[in-house]
């Protein structure tokens, strides 16, 4: 089993419905970078149809459109960001990031809490086989 | 629908698994507060079995347990957390708190970004008729 890590996982609400999270800035990232919803799809191992329907949530719970189609170029089309899909995952990072930092020292502890065994920011000296309290 | 709101969700991941997440330490919370699994589970609409499962395999992932059985009381018994388990919530508690804190003016941004005609913050003078841009 790979060591433990803790993560955020960032998302915006309303009610039950999900705006925006993990899954979605993922596709965003993978059609930035492959402009191309057919392809972002299958980097992610998603289907098409699963991809389409992400974009098209997001495109419509937004003010503007996050993913636009591309006019022309080599392949005729494929799929962009427009700049408020741009700037969606930047500050989605940006605060992933920055969470991080500031929370470094507890996340830590948070880690140690959990495993201490399989961390390496446990004290030194405590040996690994003390065994489990009493339930 | 309410107002879209930004929250993160810390897990403690290994592979697959979650050691710590979002609905254990919520459960945590209610032993907390209820002493006593069966009314945790009935305060989160949870049934006894999964609460206990999910008590049951936090205490295995921990070096040491998290909940435990309280002795004598006025009811006999119930549950009470351990100090690791104390420890677990506030550590938990506290890292989102210092993240939302530390992320405060990019979180209120992202929501600007999903949802600008629902936020406060929007600038004003912004008509909110403008319609949605084409897609």
């Amino acid at each position: 089993m790979p060591p433990p890590v803790a993560r955020f996982r960032l998302r915006v609400t309303a009610g039950d419905a999900i705006f925006v999270g993990p899954g979605k800035i993922s596709l965003l990232e993978a059609i930035r970078e492959t402009r191309s919803i057919t392809a972002a799809a299958k980097s992610l191992g998603m289907s098409y149809r699963r991809a389409w329907v992400l974009v098209d949530e997001l495109n419509r719970s937004l003010a503007s459109a996050a993913v636009a189609s591309a006019i022309g170029g080599e392949h005729g089309g494929g799929s962009v960001l427009t700049e408020l899909g741009h700037e969606l995952v930047d500050v989605y990072r940006r605060i992933e990031t920055t969470a991080a930092r500031a929370c470094a020292k507890d996340l830590g502890r948070l880690l140690q809490l959990v495993a201490p065994e399989k961390t390496t920011s446990r004290s030194a000296g405590k040996k690994p086989s003390s065994g489990r309290a009493p339930r």
